[in-house]
């Protein structure tokens, strides 16, 4: 029996999915399980195989790849910390699932399997040099030149939430200013919007909240926008502009194809998508700005698990 | 016999280097001719041929590499357009040097052989993702990610000139503002450098030059910082602090295991070195900045000619 198809797991902190994917990428079986971040790791992968084996398609699997956020050693396939999961350090994945599957199994942080997930389910594995742009709670990226994942010397390559975009700008949590994520993370946006509507109150807001006005997420903050709100399509306008001139240099740095931005604050890119496409029509090489799409994934939840499936292609 | 020798040629804008170079990058015999700029190509590229030929090892070279500045179509191997040679439109350098020497030749930019060159000369192969930043006029750059070139989907990857460091700062000849050329680009700089010395007299400057100030070229600036001018030292770290915000974004982006800094301005590092080591190390991740050997180029004038001749090899 031919065994031609990737299992993928993407461990996140709520959910934990889990899929079978052919060689083109494409999503033959899937389910998932809650993550139970109190459990043991060993008790999490032990459920984790208990739920594959029953898949259908089981017996046709080749090979296991697993995503999961933090740091992670790919090469040995061991799970230094993850943020999500705090029991996990230094836990050995790849050990440990290939000891209870006999497949060989392959391990890496989630913004790598994002950008491979993006590469086979935007891109069709078509593109040859891609960058994948994770907005969430804070800014991840994932490289891939020449058709396979560039990892660097150290293995951070990507890591770009760190990125200085305006050396003067705002305060960071790792100690410096202006790192791309203190404009346009989760976190800092939130704050930075309630900061703005403490100061400016908004009819609209007013409408829909009849008290004190809340923690202004990225979502409410959408919400207000997709209302008429001037004070929200100004802020969406901000995070367009940063988003752009960060946008300028990778184009201009590494000459990609498709840079592919997922991620929770990919839901809200109609309200910064045009600034931030003009943002990088004004600063980046022309030749090099029109060779790239930029795209928002219209598989966000899917990218994990499926890049994680596709690890071992790369 | 055995062919197993490189010729490389740089065409600078005042002299060609040429060189045979051996398959580790080494220089095994080596001349030049200076550059007619009126001459038509051809014209050129036969006296090229002409000395070529005249080399003890000529019989044992396998191919033919060429540098040149400015925009080269490194596929078909032609010169679109080169600033150092206004006659050089359109030429067809492959195609005519193959013609003229039966042997294979291969052609790219200026900042893609010194990659090369820095790559064989400065890490004698050994480095795996290394960055070569040329500071001259402009700023240039070219990449090698796994020994190879990378030159990304329309051939301009590296051209890092116009990356963007402070959105809000000097404004370019671009149009945009704040591009790291127009802070540590020659020219920027000797504007810059000549209007603070307008407004700033040195005494030390004052003891050199006994009338009128004049253009305060980088070379010239360097001479007094060498002579202790507090001012001159100030221009030079501030020109390390745009450089470090610069390489931090490189190293953040792409965690390369070596930087070379090369090209003019790299002669006057012993200035500005220090404060851009501390930028980095401020800004950068810091596992990748652990990761990555920053060095200045020992063979600035040779990178050329030598990257020339490995690019078959890449």
């Amino acid at each position: 029996m031919s065994r031609d198809l990737y299992l993928g797991i993407d461990m996140g902190g709520t959910q934990i999915k889990i899929a079978v994917v052919t060689p083109k990428g494409i999503i033959k079986e899937e389910t998932a399980i809650s993550t139970d971040i109190k459990a043991k790791p060993f008790t999490i992968l032990k459920a984790i195989v208990d739920v594959s084996v029953r898949l259908k398609s089981y017996s046709k699997i080749k090979s296991i790849g697993v995503g999961i956020a933090g740091d992670v050693d790919s090469k040995n396939g061991i799970v230094r910390f993850s943020p999500n999961l705090p029991k996990w350090k230094n836990i050995e994945l790849k050990k440990i699932l290939e000891k209870l599957t006999n497949k060989k199994t392959f391990v890496d942080n989630d913004a790598n399997t994002a950008s491979l997930g993006a590469f086979w389910l935007d891109t069709k594995g078509k593109s040859n040099n891609l960058i994948c742009i994770t907005l969430g709670t804070g800014v991840g990226g994932g490289l891939i030149f020449n058709k396979s994942l560039y990892v660097g010397a150290s293995g951070t390559a990507g890591e770009v939430g760190h990125i200085t975009i305006d050396p003067y700008g705002r305060k960071c949590n790792c100690g410096n200013r202006g790192c791309i994520e203190t404009f346009v993370g989760a976190k800092y946006l939130s704050e930075y919007a309630s900061k703005y509507f403490k100061k400016n109150r908004s009819h609209i807001l007013d409408k829909i909240i009849n008290k004190e006005y809340p923690l202004i997420t990225p979502h409410l903050l959408s919400k207000i926008a997709s209302l008429g709100d001037k004070y929200a399509k100004e802020i969406w306008n901000i995070v367009g502009e940063k988003l752009g001139i960060f946008l300028s240099i990778v184009v201009n740095f590494s000459n990609p194809d498709t840079i592919v931005l997922c991620g929770g604050l990919s839901h809200a890119a109609k309200y910064f998508f045009p600034r931030l496409k003009s943002e990088v029509n004004i600063r980046a090489f022309r030749s090099a700005s029109k060779a790239c799409k930029i795209i928002v994934s219209k598989y966000t939840h899917k990218l994990g698990v499926v890049g994680a499936a596709m690890l071992p292609k790369h």
